[in-house]
């Protein structure tokens, strides 16, 4: 029998709507009924049910988290997102959101949350502008759409583009590949657009023939390289569009008995962890994805607060971290 | 403005309860109703709150998942667990164990969830009970307490412990290293002693001080390798617990200039994605994580339908996975 607030008013001698609202933090009762029935609460293994305090309050102290479970990056998300929102007492609820499938993430509108992070959008998504439609409150991490305006935290992606472009620029390489990924994310259109930026910048050209697509994903790197080094003139140093990628062409590249960076230099994009271990050794970008979960985790609680707020956009920085995947020409 | 249930009805031209029972599938309304009624509900983008219907039914239609969001394992049983609930039309919250919290996952008591599946379960945790207790359904995947008769599913960890045994000394390895798991989990301490029964089988100890043990983690297979290795006489196998472990004990090797297969013998478990590749290549354990995370759905979805049925404990088979990281003494 599950013990209820009958059960720990008649423990306290007090009325059931007294525990209902010793038990809530804000609410009008003296220290000491509060703390009587605080005990008595704790000695029957009382918790007030969720339930009845969403309809007292119309809220759920629900946040969901729309995600891509399959993608490496979300390990990095999950964890501080989760704790930035249990210490405020919210809990999280996963929705995955595979490709466009509107249906499965259509449960954000049934009132059973009281906002979302999303970190899946893609730049024609549909799902933002159906959530700012509803007045749900949501954030927009690491990725963002381009028909809505509101609130985002983002990383410097151009900028990391640019500053790979320059470090191989610098290094002498002049035919560079490319593993790029899906125009429909920001993040890697704006990488593209930095590093094919950084590249014009030092004259150097990307021809289409040395530029392969995909998903984020190992795979996409591992055949990816492949492909580009079977060219006639392959080339001699590869910026990929992220980690996960890079280690796929790293895989490729031990395969075909390359050396890495004696013949050919690897770089990639977010400084996961795998990135730092010896086998690797990762050139790459470093992104605080733990800091911008937990700043999208602030921007959305406080939405909460003031729906009707202007929306901030934030773009955290990016640093190079050079390791030893790339070398001089 | 949020569309209401009032807003169908009026136009439909039916009352508000009409509105409410048409939409859910098992009540008694006329084809014709029904079909009028979510004509006008897709008309205007109703979605039904879940709240109220939680309440009409008693059913949260919420699962909780326990998971330790740090372990590399979490992602593999995170998606096939959220796509087997999501097909029957419940969400997935996501709780956090980090460690021994119970204040934590002491939400779990408060009504907004049906059942819970526990992946983080310790020999001796006191959720298990704790539920039990309280009469919420849960089932128990991976891993398992010692201390409730509960709904399980787990691999044939002891056989496949064996299997590695058996391989190693079929090899001619005879001073054998172990980086072992936490003995408060019943996955690490079945694979350890499927793993000395097998030793103990083939005439070979394992004595303490070729033992090196700790959490499943990358840093613990790195720092063990270094110090099974710094000892005077260095094993020429070593089995590690897991394949993030097995991981971080190739890269103390390549650090060490060590050759593996050629120099040293490395084994994992579980066959994570991570083993198959290149630069890896590593012999391991497979466990069918996506099948045992569908079963645990399935079982849990069933109890919620029958709470007092006996406990039902599947255990799945495992299966050595002969790549290239073992060889002959």
């Amino acid at each position: 029998m599950a013990v209820t607030s009958h059960d720990v008013a008649r423990l306290a001698g007090v009325s059931q709507p007294t525990v209902s609202r010793a038990l809530r933090p804000d609410s009008p009762v003296s220290a000491r009924t509060r703390e009587r029935v605080r005990k008595a609460a704790e000695t029957l293994g009382y918790v007030p049910s969720e339930l009845g305090r969403s309809l007292a309050t119309r809220s759920t102290r629900q946040i969901a988290m729309v995600a891509d479970l399959e993608n490496p990056l979300y390990p990095r998300l999950v964890g501080p997102l989760h704790d930035a929102f249990a210490a405020e007492g919210f809990r999280m609820v996963l929705l995955a959101e595979r490709e466009e499938r509107l249906d499965e993430v259509t449960r954000l509108f049934d009132g059973s949350v009281d906002g979302a992070v999303l970190t899946t959008s893609q730049l024609l998504s549909p799902l933002p502008g159906e959530l700012q439609r509803r007045g749900i409150p949501f954030v927009q991490l690491n990725r963002v759409s381009e028909l809505v305006e509101a609130d985002s935290v983002t990383a410097d992606n151009a900028a990391g583009g640019r500053a790979v472009a320059a470090l191989l620029a610098g290094a002498g390489h002049r035919t560079i590949g490319a593993v790029l990924g899906p125009r429909e994310t920001s993040s890697a259109r704006e990488r593209e657009r930095g590093f094919r930026a950084g590249l014009r910048a030092a004259g150097i050209t990307l021809p289409a023939r040395q530029v392969v697509r995909g998903w984020f994903s190992y795979a996409v790197g591992y055949d990816g390289l492949h492909r580009l080094l079977s060219a006639p003139e392959p080339p001699t140093a590869v910026f990929c569009i992220n980690d996960i990628v890079a280690v796929g062409a790293l895989n490729a590249a031990r395969e075909r008995g390359l050396a890495v960076p004696g013949d050919l230099t690897v770089v990639g994009f977010d400084d996961l962890d795998i990135a730092s271990w010896p086998v690797f050794d990762l050139t790459t970008v470093r992104i605080d994805f733990a800091a911008m979960a937990r700043r999208a985790a602030e921007l959305l609680l406080r939405r909460l607060g003031s729906p009707d707020a202007a929306p901030v956009h934030e773009r955290f920085p990016v640093e190079p971290v050079l390791r030893r995947t790339h070398a001089e020409r």
